[in-house]
């Protein structure tokens, strides 16, 4: 597995290790095309497929929904993809009826500079919420964008998604199936708005694989279970969240399907994936000085196990202590009780990492606070609950709530 | 209504308008005792009342309960209440058994120093969890305390509960019964952790009027659906949060029963005096620089409109525009996308006080940004969201998320 943190700007690198990013048969563009206020900030993103290819999507449950959810939801049903459109700085979103034939405008200029059907290309935006999509800008980006397409341009598209984000996000694994190579290549953003049921989060996975339709639905399913599902910045989950996986066969491995033994294989390379991208939207959360895994054991059931998890995942002061290095395990414990979930509070041990803190639900005896101290130093670390009611346990990945959070949230139209 | 502010530390005031605070035949104090680390903070309170009163009690729902909590919840089953010992400064909180004893231990030195029962002495706490209380200072506290009792004493006992309060929280209001002057005061302390259900909150209801018990209980439930619960600071929910409301008869009024007409006069009062110390708490949320009321009419149940409220003003997104003084309305359409509330977006207006922002889903025409900045630069205003639904409504009391909030609760072991 790499991951690969693509440079950005100026030092922009599109290939790791002496190869390119994407898998066979796919190539990207980014650009800007003056979307972003910011001069030269990329903006446009194009990730194309030389031959169609089967595409699985998730799209986000909040009630308000972006027009390029809507309208690429309905593409998405057609199970053919061989171009995705993509554009930051603007999320039209809340944009009426002007908004869908903007989503749909974005996809038949994308087709017919393409010279594909526009049924096969799917559209998503990210960024400020409310605002008409720069039509212009985007009209006359797009053919300059289709030029720039090349199989090394993945570094660029992943920069062209970006809105808060610090830097690009992309990973790649490279597998073995029945003695052909295959890719399995992710790029995402994130930085705010994150929570499960995706936050504002993209997400394009993609795969020279040859996969089942079906199988490729249910991978994508079962893998934000435990991946894209289990992080969550601040609780608040946007309008225009989607992830594409795309698998085009180029690879030229006999087709993936249902009792596959080969599908545990592609399978765990592609959770694989996913789970390093949702990690990597949570490392570059917005403002965040920590990344804290919770994790919740000795739990009754999973979804006991999970509730509690985010509960704590999501207090406010939970995250604020972590940003103070507050060894203030009480308010992990205030939080747990609020969590609609049923515990012993006197059975409960909290550890930070290997350091014993809560033992019986009180203060664990003969821990020196110097060591918890140690722990909540370090950039990343692991708050341990084990409630000794059953077996079951879940994990969910957050950060600390920093000034920085709420100077980006304050200050920028996002 | 007089809501007073009673000035801190050497200005303690403990009259106001020339007249004590609380209602007939109630006696306040509150003392440093050296629970706080501050030199000279007060963080031991007493309120006692002359001759036996009635009490009702609401306790937190948190399922981490405090010790005090357990304690003052079988206490007040009995109906009776004679004092009230609070202490700030440490919550006795997963303290174990040895939390239970001391409870037990602050009610049973009060009753002997006050020559009472010490089954009509009830145990309150508030400040950091999972710290033994200091005994040795509360025991020798309490015979100070004591004998600072005075019917002038109500200042400085509001002032001994404070945490991050940043000024003591009290109310009276008197009205007439039947001929008789009757008192309602309430003190009160919030700040960090509040939130429905009962934050980080203490309230101490007094009355001189004679009530019956169940009427006293059946109106400190209803009062605080309107009050207590409609105000949110953080989302946190406390181990320690308790409202208790006395009534010691002491005005001379015959007693309130169920179906007399007079219910309605004092209920009013009541209310009245709930309202401004919940909405009290609100303004001296931790680091607030706004305070904000979420409107949300045009629903189809109350439920429906105070889940869609409450979303919305948790959202720390929302929050940090406010901050920001931002007019972000998008983020208000995501959280309540995200409340888990069917409702249709393209029917939703949002309006900032008297400005529309949003009419149809989308950014209403003809609105200046310049009006709407000067309504987001004003300390206090109302976010009003019609659904256009139904005729349910419900409103939510918040404040932003600033970076003192942050500072607060990273630095503070609060």
């Amino acid at each position: 597995m790499t991951l690969a943190h693509v440079g950005v700007g100026k030092n922009t690198r599109n290939v790791v290790g002496g190869r390119k990013l994407g898998p066979i048969g796919f190539q990207a563009a980014g650009i800007a095309c003056g979307i972003k206020a910011v001069e030269g900030a990329k903006d446009l993103a194009l990730i194309y497929s030389e031959v169609p290819a089967k595409v699985a999507g998730l799209f986000t449950r909040n009630r308000v929904k972006a027009a390029p959810v809507l309208y690429t939801r309905r593409s998405v049903r057609r199970g053919i993809c061989r171009a995705i459109i993509i554009n930051s700085g603007n999320a039209n979103a809340c944009t009426g009826r002007k908004g869908l034939m903007d989503a749909e405008d974005m996809a038949r200029l994308t087709a017919s500079v393409l010279h594909i059907s526009h049924q096969q290309v799917l559209v998503s935006s990210t960024g400020v919420i409310g605002h008409p999509l720069p039509m212009k800008e985007i009209k006359k980006g797009i053919p300059s964008l289709a030029a720039e397409l090349s199989p090394y341009g993945f570094g660029d598209a992943a920069e062209a998604i970006m809105t808060t984000d610090t830097y690009p996000k992309v990973a790649v694994k490279r597998l073995n199936i029945g003695g052909q190579e295959i890719t399995i290549f992710g790029m995402t953003k994130g930085a705010g708005m994150i929570n499960p049921r995706l936050g504002t989060m993209l997400a394009f996975i993609l795969t020279d694989a040859e996969v089942d339709s079906g199988v490729l639905s249910n991978l994508l399913r079962e893998g934000v279970q435990s991946t894209f599902h289990r992080i969550t910045v601040d609780g608040d989950t946007s309008t225009n969240d989607m992830i594409l996986l795309v698998a085009n066969g180029a690879g030229g491995n006999s087709s993936l399907h249902h009792g596959d033994v080969r599908v545990r294989i592609f399978q765990e390379a592609l959770f694989g994936v996913m789970d390093q991208l949702a990690r990597a939207i949570v490392r570059d959360g917005e403002g965040r000085t920590k990344v804290v895994e919770i994790v919740v054991q000795g739990a009754r059931s999973n979804r006991e196990a999970e509730k509690l998890a985010f509960r704590v995942a999501r207090s406010p002061l939970v995250k604020a202590a972590f940003f103070g290095q507050d060894p203030n395990w009480g308010r992990i414990m205030a939080a747990m009780g609020d969590a609609g979930v049923p515990f012993d509070p006197h059975k409960v041990a909290i550890s930070f990492n290997d350091v014993l803190v809560v033992e019986g639900g009180v203060q664990a005896k003969g821990t020196g606070q110097e060591s918890v101290r140690n722990v909540l130093r370090k950039e990343e670390f692991t708050v341990l609950i084990d409630l000794r009611r059953g077996t079951s346990q879940a994990s969910v990945l957050t950060t600390d709530l920093s000034y920085d959070y709420v100077k980006i949230n304050a200050s920028d139209r996002t």
